[in-house]
């Protein structure tokens, strides 16, 4: 199964035989202060730098997220989108917990973007995926509902399903539906990233969708983040995971990334490792 | 399953449930020909140099790999193990080609030690088999037959399948049959690590037993070999790997390790990684 997503002039493709895709996470205000407090004020300066960087060290999509406490998300994410499209030429993933911000920026995304994103409860699904088949975006289908995260890996499983099939119930196909598993810090679960691990094997061997995740909340609160959330990458790799949300400016996740494409058969001749390392 | 080997004085276990078991890579004169040289000469400084760096980097086991070109193999590994028990106390595998210098050093050996290895050909098998029972060791079976090294992976669980059979015809238990899936180079053959990976799967799921595998070979001829190898190590840990011979003074594996160990549930309340960053 392969998710198209479109920026105004290329396409890139996610899929288990294709390179992995990073999404570039760090557009977000979430735990940056100043990025926050820059864009309370109008200023869009890091926004772009954060945007050619990451794009440069390999991001194929930037995800844009407008979480500043009491902002006009709306209007902020309308903005930033308007802001990255100016400067680079890679789909978005819209990123709001707030519906109307979604709503608000997807007539704004040029191309095809993906819709970060829904979950098992029923306001949002029923709010949330209209928008995504009028505008033929794709949806990232986040494995969590009313009742919050579970620690049951078939209980995630089963909101996924729910996700897929309610999609298309809506005309969404499956290949626009991209099942996020969640994922939690180990520092405060041991179990945390084997519930990920499992709901990843099931998607993947199950309902075949495509799979995203935010990798670096795996080792929020620990040391050594870098190293924990790049060995978590390869390890879903391994899983089957086929993009994340994750740091490009992390020499770890870069080079895990594209370590384990060239060992899973993804970097054909080994084209990309080895340019890579000629710089 | 769980596999026990002795040193002296100490016991190191190798399970699905434990801390992943590094064996240290670095007593092998194959590829280092400074080492080779001084081997040659009688010289033991660098054996003992490479035992103590590899044991305070946090190798549970040593291999001692006496394959110098025309050397009297027996008599070198001899020394070479009577030189490492003098300045270290963990257990030995033992790695040779030629049989006779495995029988000649297991006695020597004090505790529990590992033989590397047996493969599927016949004339090894019923050559070593007798040895590790008598001696009461665990044993290394090379998943390589008088084929040499297939690239299916059916093959080579046939293989891996087939001297468990062997061994416990001759009275040895599965605990102390260790099976090396087999690693080539990903810069010869694309499949190369995905072949190895399916193997561990299939082992894993199939057999229980334990597996361990020469880890940097996955990287032979490319650049950036520390990354790849730790991404693999990564993956292959994600597989079912439970030890590996490996480079614990490369940062890379180490820590890929580490992390991995915590990602899997196998490091206790995250002690182990906490306790590598306070230094």
């Amino acid at each position: 199964m392969e998710t198209v997503l479109e920026s105004p002039t290329k396409s890139i493709v996610i899929g288990p035989d294709r390179p992995f895709v990073i999404i570039g996470e760090r557009i977000n205000p979430t735990g940056r202060k100043a990025l926050a407090a820059e864009l309370q004020e109008g200023n869009f300066d890091r926004v772009r730098a954060d945007a050619t960087a990451q794009v440069d060290a390999g991001a194929a999509m930037l995800d844009v997220n407008s979480g500043v406490p009491g902002a006009d998300e709306a209007k902020l994410l309308v903005e930033m989108v308007e802001m990255v499209q100016e400067i680079v030429d890679v789909p978005i993933s819209l990123d709001s917990s707030v519906a109307e911000a979604l709503e608000a920026a997807l007539p704004v995304c040029q191309g095809k973007p993906l819709v970060n994103s829904v979950t098992g409860e029923e306001e949002r699904l029923e709010q949330l995926l209209p928008l995504v088949k009028e505008r033929g975006a794709a949806v990232i289908g986040l494995a969590i509902d009313e009742e919050g995260p579970s620690m049951d890996p078939t209980v995630r499983f089963e909101i996924a399903k729910k996700i897929v099939d309610r999609a298309a119930d809506h005309g969404i196909p499956p290949e626009d539906v991209i099942i996020d598993p969640v994922v939690m810090t180990v520092g405060a679960d041991q179990q945390a990233a084997l519930v990920t691990l499992e709901t990843i094997r099931r998607v993947r061997r199950e309902l075949g969708n495509n799979l995203t995740m935010g990798a670096s909340n795996v080792s929020f609160g620990l040391p050594g983040r870098p190293v924990l959330t790049a060995s978590f990458l390869a390890l879903a790799m391994g899983a089957g995971l086929t993009s994340a949300i994750a740091n490009p400016l992390s020499a770890e996740s870069r080079l895990t990334v594209q370590a384990c494409d060239l060992l899973l058969g993804r970097d054909p001749h080994g084209m990309t490792w080895i340019k890579a390392h000629r710089k």
